[in-house]
């Protein structure tokens, strides 16, 4: 088990230090785990945000366990430089085109969505968003036009492999929950996603215990608003994606429970919280751990096929959350030391 | 006073003769309405959603009023056939680029959202969607790779004249009410987004009076749903204005009370409700015509700078309100001309 640690910026570094001491505690064997640089603190350090070398122990490595990143003093520094270039670089190097982001209200926790209560309570879904295709990764620019003018454009695209392909992971993650698959696009309007639809449609021949329905994405965005209990599983996009699994997140509360999984074809993943670097309150020693554990969690599941540890691991942030033992961002007052260490003490 | 009106499908035509009672009621002179078929009820008789004649009439006319469109049996047909085609038709060959989509809670409303009431209730935005370029309107189709696979795409664009002409009106707007003007991009990955944040900057010289920032819209959507209180009007592109200006919408709860604009350079507006033409309970007599009726009024204020008779239709729907006529959609059972018939009365 060769697992990448790029803790990033932020409460990056603090938050996984926890992570790693919780995965210390589950008493693995053969746990090889190699730092390096990534985001604003790899700029500061190498001059570049993915440096040649934390790409080559990601590409080697069997999984990635990543913190955050992100340096609003750094917000300046052109394109290739910016924090972004290395998230959508280890996203295309490594061909992790499906994120992973289930979304599932903490039992006693409803009362921290804005939502009320009874709504956000009833949140169980995963969103599937493809990652390393759309409008992120087509032909971009800026360019004048006939008339003279300054103008940006991005092209949005799809070919029927790389729809595919997430629709499969996304029928597979439907058949292990509760076999409702929908798939978000904007289909009345994009011909990017009259071959998305087309081509789930022709995927959905293949998994005929999962229902599968169509949803446009302005419609789903009022959906999660309104009632989001009723979705399974979401599949979509990647821009769609980005906008919808935030505001799933959002729906839940709270965020600094959320983890994410980027997988590609192998076992090799990503494993992020869905949260930022929180430059705010970076240092101080107040920033939750818990998605970054449960991020460690989902590496476990998705890449060694460890279920048993991933979920000691769930179970052991589910009761130190039972305990009371809250982070500022859930009403509580604890450290991310004494969650980290509450965790740690149930796993004993 | 000419005024084209086009009532479309399904509820479209009930709540469209009650906006028209409750205009005749304020007892305006000169007063031209000319009807014409829209979206499935056009297709049906003339074989086309946006028939010749209803654009020429949309053209000549002073403003628009528009019921709503959209008739599942018609999903199937090809693209130029089906309703959305009449939608986009519009806001194109009008160059009605400017949609302004007020977001506010109802007092006594609140506990309809989803959100907690405190959240829905503190809700007071103005969405400015721009509505004639972005990917809906950029080069599209399918295309084989040179892989041999089916691809889908898009080409989203804006030049500066385009984000220049929306961002005015988006300051203006801003300066007649709280001043706080938000712009959403996503301008971390997408180029058109980076030219559009630029000359958003640059308009921004010439109304030193308005506040302005910029929020990536995945945090947009975020923010919607946690605390949507904070803003005040919202700035963006075609594609993110159509899922956001959605979820603000529901955020609100009431969508059954919700109006919208679609403005271009010169007071021509076409002016209609953000619900659809909800086929379930067309002809019944029970859809809500608020919304039509507050649509009516953004008519008034913006096409014929009619604010006092704006105001009194909008204080006579929400009198009807107070009163406690409340159609089905907001948990009463007064009827489509019971509710109709009580803004009149209000009028009178
Ligand atoms: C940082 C940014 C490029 C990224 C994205 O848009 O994908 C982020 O928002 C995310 O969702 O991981
Ligand atoms: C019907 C559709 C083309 C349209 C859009 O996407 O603009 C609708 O969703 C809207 O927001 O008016």
């Amino acid at each position: 088990m060769h697992i990448a640690v790029l803790a990033g910026d932020g409460i990056g570094q603090e938050i996984m230090t926890e992570a790693l001491r919780a995965l210390d505690a589950l008493g693995l064997d053969d746990l090889r785990l190699d730092h390096a640089d990534v985001g604003g603190v790899a700029y500061r350090k190498h001059g570049r945000p993915l440096p040649e070398e934390t790409l080559e122990l990601a590409k080697t490595a069997d999984a990635i366990l990543f913190g955050a990143v992100g340096d609003p003093e750094l917000d300046g520094l052109r394109r290739e430089l910016r924090v972004e270039s290395a998230v959508l670089g280890l996203r295309k190097e490594l061909q992790l085109f499906a994120n992973l982001r289930p979304a599932k209200a903490f039992a006693g926790l409803e009362d921290l969505s804005a939502l009320k209560p009874e709504v956000a309570g009833a949140i169980d879904l995963l969103i599937l968003r493809e990652l390393t295709g759309d409008v992120y990764f087509g032909e971009k620019g800026q360019r004048t036009t006939e008339a003279g003018r300054r103008e940006g454009y991005d092209v949005m695209a799809y070919d029927e492999d790389e729809v595919s392909r997430i629709a499969h992971v996304a029928f597979r993650a439907a058949q292990g929950r509760r076999k409702k698959l929908c798939s978000v696009d904007k289909a009345n309007v994009l011909q990017t996603s009259v071959l998305w639809r087309k081509v789930v449609e022709e995927v959905a021949a293949e998994y005929p215990d999962v229902e599968l329905s169509h949803m446009y994405v302005d419609n789903a965005a009022m959906q999660l608003v309104r009632n989001p209990g009723q979705f399974d599983v979401v599949l979509t996009g990647n821009i769609f994606g980005d906008i919808l699994s935030d505001q799933a997140s959002m729906c839940v509360g709270s965020i600094g429970l959320l983890a994410s999984a980027s997988l590609g074809t192998s076992t090799r993943g990503l494993y992020e919280p869905i949260h930022g670097s929180a430059p705010d309150i970076a240092g101080q020693g107040i920033a939750n751990p818990s998605a970054m554990i449960l991020s460690a969690a989902m590496m476990l599941r998705h890449s060694f096929g460890m279920e048993t540890e991933a979920t000691r691991l769930e179970a052991a942030v589910a009761q130190v959350l039972e305990q009371g033992v809250l982070g500022q961002d859930l009403g509580g007052s604890a450290s991310t030391s004494e969650i980290g260490d509450a965790v740690v003490a149930q796993l004993a």
